[in-house]
């Protein structure tokens, strides 16, 4: 089947039935999220992987009560950096280095840049630029996801603060951006399983210049 | 060829060749950002798509010169709504309940709520909200340029006001968020183009709690 088939297929999964998700097919949807592109290439993200059911338990309620949460098999957490430092740009132009093995002027000069401008930044403008290569991330774990047969449920409906507190985020220097609980889809009792999916006709979101 | 063998196989492009790309791959990049999932399922943001090469040589100098800008076949701008409105939440709704051909009470409650809330924020918080929206439906079209084995370079070294004035964007109500130039490499002159590809290894990313 061919990726927009199963784009097409995907949708915004409101009920899930339980049934664990094959460890294989969680391990590449990270790998999709692993591979994303962002920003400088610094991945200014974690991503929790919760299947303990204490845990998701504790998140339901800050989570407007969404089934998914608890009747997903693995609940992502897709926390961003809070902010840009030089210890966390220079750990990731030192591995790039490390595993090329070589410096090189051009990238070096790239890496005082960065060391010149980000960790200088307010904390929450630099968390904003993280969070958004973290959503890079995310749409390529949703379409991972679909890819190989996974229901998703793309979720910004939680409080971040209470997410951070549940998890000790804070503590690790990071923040909670978007939840994407990946499970399997429990059509009859979903009352968007069989919806028409609606998006906004191309016309009125793509404007060619040629 | 699987997506994760796609996404190994891709890399930010730092020189293309100036070759076009079919349409058709275009349409299917095009379609995958048509088909992500945002908040609310407002899709808020606009993609331009640039053939036109005196504007791509406006818009090289304000993105740090960077050669694929003109050498890409498509340019894409990824431009998000600059807030939320009421008009803007409402049609969205209204045109899902025209497509479903019913209305249903709950969705109109959840209309209401929005109604209720983002048209009262900060346009400048509404701006960062829809311009995460905008990099999920980018980080589908970076899959999907993959998955058709056209080259893309994620972009954000522009200047966005400057994008902004070129493309008349503000006036739409739209502002710059990220840019995705699309073509084919130029192996020979690219310096990225057989370096190795650079991760933080999963045990740096992602945590399992079970």
């Amino acid at each position: 089947m061919e990726l927009l088939d199963k784009l097409n297929w995907r949708y915004a999964t409101k009920a899930m039935n339980g049934k664990t998700v094959d460890q294989d097919k969680i391990d590449r949807i990270l790998e999709a999220a692993r591979l994303a592109p962002t920003s400088s290439g610094l991945q200014p993200f974690e991503i929790i992987v919760i299947t303990n059911n204490d845990i998701k338990g504790q998140i339901k309620p800050v989570a407007w009560d969404q089934s998914v949460i608890t009747d997903s098999s693995h609940l992502l957490v897709f926390a961003a950096w809070d902010t840009y430092t030089a210890e966390r740009i220079n750990q990731v132009f030192d591995m790039t280095n490390s595993v090329r093995g070589y410096e090189n002027e051009g990238f070096e000069n790239y890496r005082q840049m960065l060391l010149n401008t980000y960790p200088q930044k307010d904390a929450e403008e630099n968390f904003i630029h993280a969070s958004k290569q973290a959503y890079i991330a995310f749409g390529l774990a949703v379409a991972a996801a679909a890819y190989e047969g996974v229901d998703a449920t793309p979720m910004e409906g939680f409080d971040p603060d209470a997410v951070d507190k549940i998890l000790g985020l804070r503590e690790k220097g990071l923040r909670s951006a978007v939840l994407l609980p990946l499970g399997y889809r429990d059509e009859d009792n979903d009352w968007l399983a069989n919806q028409v999916k609606v998006r906004k006709p191309k016309e009125q979101l793509v404007t060619v210049l040629d």
